[in-house]
């Protein structure tokens, strides 16, 4: 396992985990903690603009370990659809402009109104497939996140990495996985679905499950906190050969989301040399 | 698939979903309304004292669709497991004094501190294995219900109908499978998993799942007020040859907890004649 103790460089900080920063804010705050990746969410890319957002990036000398987040496709009719894939096009063309490593993307969930879950996996791969030309034009990897099953309704209807694995199987280059541990850590085909992943691992992340757990969404754990055994699966991430950043994504309202955010880096900081 | 609108005796009505009765009112309840099956769970039963239980439960003429629930294997040590198995024991006694066809068996969680995972899988294997015999020589079949993966920590670390599948596998005669609607209808694997099971589903519930689902254990919705393809799982089920009885269970603390119990068995009549 690498040394987190002694390389920041394999930390990066995902946006939503200081959510009050703006770009600005997070570069600035990540350069003066000595921290080499950030993985922004789009609201604050698009807050900073595009373009304004690539140069201060760059001018920082920051690495971005992936870009959060698209994908989304299921919808009730074909304009629906085809707004879901314009969207994605412009996400991608994001991606890019800002350097990503990849583009994170999810499911989306059932259409409203729907009960139709295969329908909705149709939706998911067909979406993928057609804006996987452009993403490859444009040099930005489609990084396919599985969420936990608590989200197939209404966020993202891909919940296993077999499922993710299976699509990237179909899809064939261009496509590779996001891997959150909060997402899959439950499973107990966890360890061959990632030894199957191998190099296809684009971004991995981290926080934790708390026990208990108050809200399906926005309680999620600081790593340590919870139950997870993060070391395990990040050994089994490092063992496909994945050697980027490991990401920091806490979506925390009633806590993280609180406190002050430089306080927030440098617990992240601490906690990825102890227990990530 | 069989008709509901003609035939009551297709509907159970679990305990649970009536939480405000005691058992003797479930009993006069469900008699009352012409529904011939009941799945109480052991606080009522206990509460009732068991003989007299099994008394009521015959005299009213209702059959046990299953008796909810016992499991609960990993412990932090071996006085916690012989606490459980304890435990378990007599939750066999009372299953078969109340003549219940089924004991529906949840995995547990991770001990208390532990973040280990296999281990607590590897508990629940054995935890199961020292009851069978008793569970059979008491003609008592084990019927092992996967849970959400959202229950993984803090409730049961079998989530999946392919890993309840694979337990009884290792586990042989003896033992089957209690299907939920709610804990696997997001799985991509249904299908197979379902066909799979074949003659092992020894009891099948459902209710639905809401969106929004505001709290992870007690907003569960009435069948039909949410987003699972009941008819198409039911079909499923009963595809394999299951001809028992489908049980009602909702748990829902902000909405049917505070419902007067009659007129909850009355929607939850007219939602099995029309969506289940």
């Amino acid at each position: 396992m690498r040394d987190l103790s002694k390389d920041r460089s394999l930390l990066a900080i995902n946006s939503a985990t200081l959510k009050p920063w703006t770009l600005e804010q997070l570069v600035e705050g990540c350069a003066r903690a000595g921290i080499t990746a950030i993985a922004p969410w789009r609201d604050i890319v698009q807050a900073a603009g595009i373009e304004k957002a690539g140069k201060m990036i760059r001018a920082a000398g920051l690495s971005v370990s992936c870009y959060c987040r698209a994908g989304l496709f299921p919808a009730a009719d074909e304009a629906g659809r085809r707004v879901a894939l314009d969207d994605n096009r412009r996400a991608v063309d994001e991606a890019a402009a800002i350097g990503a490593r990849s583009l994170v993307m999810i499911a989306g969930g059932l259409p409203k109104g729907s009960k139709d879950l295969p329908g909705a996996h149709r939706q998911v791969h067909d979406g993928l497939a057609s804006l996987l030309p452009y993403a490859r034009e444009n040099g930005v990897p489609l990084a396919i996140e599985p969420l936990h099953p608590m989200y197939t309704a209404d966020r993202a209807c891909v919940n296993t990495l077999a499922h993710a694995n299976d699509l990237c199987d179909q899809l064939g280059e261009g496509v590779g996985l996001a891997v959150d541990a909060y997402h899959v850590w439950w499973d107990p085909d966890l360890p061959r679905q990632i030894a199957r992943a191998g190099k296809r691992i684009l971004t991995y992340h981290v926080c934790d499950w708390l026990v208990p757990t108050r809200d399906l969404l926005l309680d999620r754990g600081m790593p340590g906190d919870g139950v997870i055994d993060l070391r395990t699966i990040r050994a089994m991430v490092e063992a496909t050969g994945y050697n980027g950043p490991i990401d920091v994504e806490i979506f925390s309202a009633q806590n993280w989301w609180k406190r002050e955010p430089n306080e927030v880096l440098r617990i992240c900081l601490e906690r990825h040399q102890t227990v990530v």
